[in-house]
């Protein structure tokens, strides 16, 4: 991981515009978890990879998720993140998004150094699958019909496509066999969708600490979650008509968060999303299976056990 | 280019998010002159390409540039653009910001799909030479020590990189010889630099039927472009402190773009202006000699000449 942190701050630099560098850094070097890269990592060696690619595939997916954040603040408008400033409340939307666009070309320049088609052809196609989960949760937010379908649809695409593209291109720049492979995207997909779940139930029920978020973000942004999606189809007349004011009308006032927090906790929508983010946790882990016994498979399966983990 | 345009709306549809295709519909169907994938088209062709790449890339390049000016309108704030209610405006920033994000995602999908890395190379180079051309606008304006040279670079960036890709990658899909593309290029760098030189002088003297834009948006956003540097260089303490003003503390009124209209035009900045972009136009026709004479090589050299004659 020091080499590819080596890799990532060389590739932030920008001989004209030091506001580049600047804002990437105080989101790169917030002291995110690095996630994505070490499964970038973690996926190749695994597949017994010796070469140096894979360095600049994980930078590659670092790129990715930090443009990502960056126009997710502004589209938010978040003042928090990783528990400091954001961004776009630091400098500004337009260096946020301009900003944004400059680290997510710099991902595909890097990808393109691989000279690998299929590494190009996964990484571009999860770059536009999670641009359009992100504008299909904009188009959900604030609709009481969103299900869990739509959910799922949501999710697979803002997170899970990032998540399942850095596992499997580790495999294929290691020039795995398709079984190996396809075992990593789907650790990869269904760790990404445990992840999310995760955090849209830290976002009801984590302490900022712990997320680096305010609690009830996602309620103040009308944005329609698991355990708010399952609440809603269990609601009575009295309850539906909160829902609908606070989600859709956007009429919220003080308390409006804790009744909320007492529907989901009555209706035990919380502890739902919990078990089936532990679902996906579980079938993360059985993905790995195909893979023979190793400190690295161990530490793989250690991560889904902690991303649902930190639910309890 | 109706099959390009083909290409265009097949590509811009997605399943999941029909905000996608409202918004990328209403930029791209406004009548935009497609430019730049003419231009990809015409250089594959003038370099003998019998394929159907050349579709793709210049689909690719479209996209770029729409993404592009998605954002640059959220950006600038603009109201108004070809004409019409820019796509921020009739939706919302969110929707500008992450449907230009979708919109640029497709762009490097569709680029893999020609699986020539020296295309990729040229193509994701550019991606992040214009997004470092944005933001080095971004932070020089409102600052009166811009010079001639720091315009150069931002004109370069987030113009003419795309026009020289354009042209560049016509010839690469091609096989053409090496001295062919280096003149494709530097044919699309000079056509890029003196068609925003024009861009830049018609925002002070054109109408907004001819530009689709508002005379004196730059004046109102503090973009220092080249008739205003040139001018402030000539400034005596009266006009710098006026400059001052409403440039870098942005204290505009009633009578002041008339005022600055008045200060161009008493130093001639305005004709300076036009001779450098039809400079930069006879360098473009310049470097088209290597090529035999053809219908298309005259095309490509009216289409230099016209983009200076809007300036007469």
């Amino acid at each position: 991981m020091g080499q590819v942190d080596d890799l990532i701050r060389d590739r932030m630099r920008s001989e004209h515009a030091p506001r580049i560098p600047e804002v990437s850094a105080h989101l790169i070097n917030a002291g995110g978890k690095r996630l994505r890269p070490m499964l970038t990592l973690a996926s190749a060696h695994m597949c017994g990879y010796g070469g140096v690619h894979h360095l600049k595939l994980a930078a590659t997916v670092e790129f990715i998720h930090s443009a990502t954040l960056l126009h997710d603040d502004v589209v938010d408008e978040s003042g928090q993140r990783r528990g400091r400033a954001t961004a776009n409340l630091l400098w500004d939307n337009k260096s946020s998004i301009l900003v944004g666009d400059y680290l997510f070309a710099r991902a595909f320049q890097l990808m393109v150094e691989t000279e690998n088609l299929r590494v190009l052809n996964i990484l571009s196609n999860a770059a536009a699958v999670i641009a359009e989960g992100e504008v299909l949760q904009l188009t959900a937010a604030q609709n009481l019909g969103t299900d869990e379908a739509t959910y799922l649809k949501v999710v697979r695409g803002k997170t899970a496509a990032l998540f399942s593209a850095a596992t499997q291109v580790g495999g294929v720049i290691a020039g795995a066999q398709e079984p190996l492979v396809e075992a990593l995207f789907t650790y990869g997909d269904a760790l990404g969708i445990a992840f999310q779940m995760a955090d849209d139930l830290l976002d009801y029920g984590g302490s900022a600490e712990a997320t680096g978020k305010n609690v009830g973000d996602d309620f103040r942004e009308r944005k329609l979650t698991l355990p708010v999606i399952k609440a809603v189809a269990k609601a009575d007349a009295e309850e539906r008509a909160f829902w609908t004011r606070v989600i859709e009308k956007g009429d919220q006032g003080e308390g409006d968060l804790e009744h909320a927090l007492g529907l989901l906790a009555r209706h035990g929508t919380m502890e739902e999303t919990r078990l089936e983010a532990v679902a996906w946790a579980d079938k993360a882990k059985a993905a790995l299976g195909v893979f023979p016994a190793s400190d690295l498979r161990d530490n793989m399966i250690d991560l889904a056990d902690y991303v649902v983990a930190r639910l309890r």
